[in-house]
């Protein structure tokens, strides 16, 4: 997949994930942001402006994928996690891409015109959908 | 270098790096979790307790490196960034390893007998250091 080179990529640290391998990227050309789930929590948005600002990144991907732990927290599970992790859970793989979409979008430190892209990566099938 | 397969290694957002080849480990080894400057944030220990409580994480590692932007931003580049990303910055590489291990190994919601290991990474050298 053709990157501009001023990508940067969220995604989940799930051991199963390499985003290199995955996107077909070379090492040096994107910039790579993994947390639980890949999702736009404060820390991660912090990550982003410092890509922004001061590396230059013009284009952001938000990678969440199948079999995917946060999208798969039964109560038991939530009760033995800090209440500040349990929004980063989700119940809807696809709608989870989107909303992290929309608050890089919409947050006042990245400019309003940045793109940003959302995939769902298939585990199984080793495929990359791209959320519209 | 070897691991038990229990591992999860924090580290830089940084493009130039490729934390499974720069510690030989095979894709399913380890999760990752990638920010900027590598710093154990809050964001960063809460997946640090998904890993460990979730996924039996036994062993995590800190790598930070050499040329990091969080280790060399001048007064005007740090003016632009919120206030809860300054306190990622950091003046002296192997003391932010440091800082970091005890974040860690001192969090109430990780067990005491974590093994915490940390690393300086030199990307002239290609070459990672062990930090004490």
């Amino acid at each position: 997949m053709m990157t501009n080179k001023k990508l940067t990529i969220l995604t989940c640290m799930d051991s199963r994930l390499d985003p290199i391998n995955i996107f077909g990227i070379a090492q040096g050309e994107a910039h790579i942001i993994r947390n639980a789930g890949g999702r736009a929590t404060d820390d991660a948005l912090n990550s982003m402006i410092v890509s922004q600002k001061i590396l230059g990144t013009k284009e952001f991907w938000v990678v969440h994928h199948t079999q995917c732990l946060m999208g798969n927290l039964t109560d038991d599970l939530m009760s033995e996690l800090p209440d500040s992790l349990r929004k980063s859970a989700f119940l809807d793989l696809e709608q989870s891409v989107i909303d992290d979409i929309k608050l890089i979008k919409s947050h006042e430190l990245l400019p309003d015109d940045i793109q940003v892209r959302g995939f769902v990566y298939d585990l199984e099938q080793n495929e990359l959908k791209p959320i519209i």
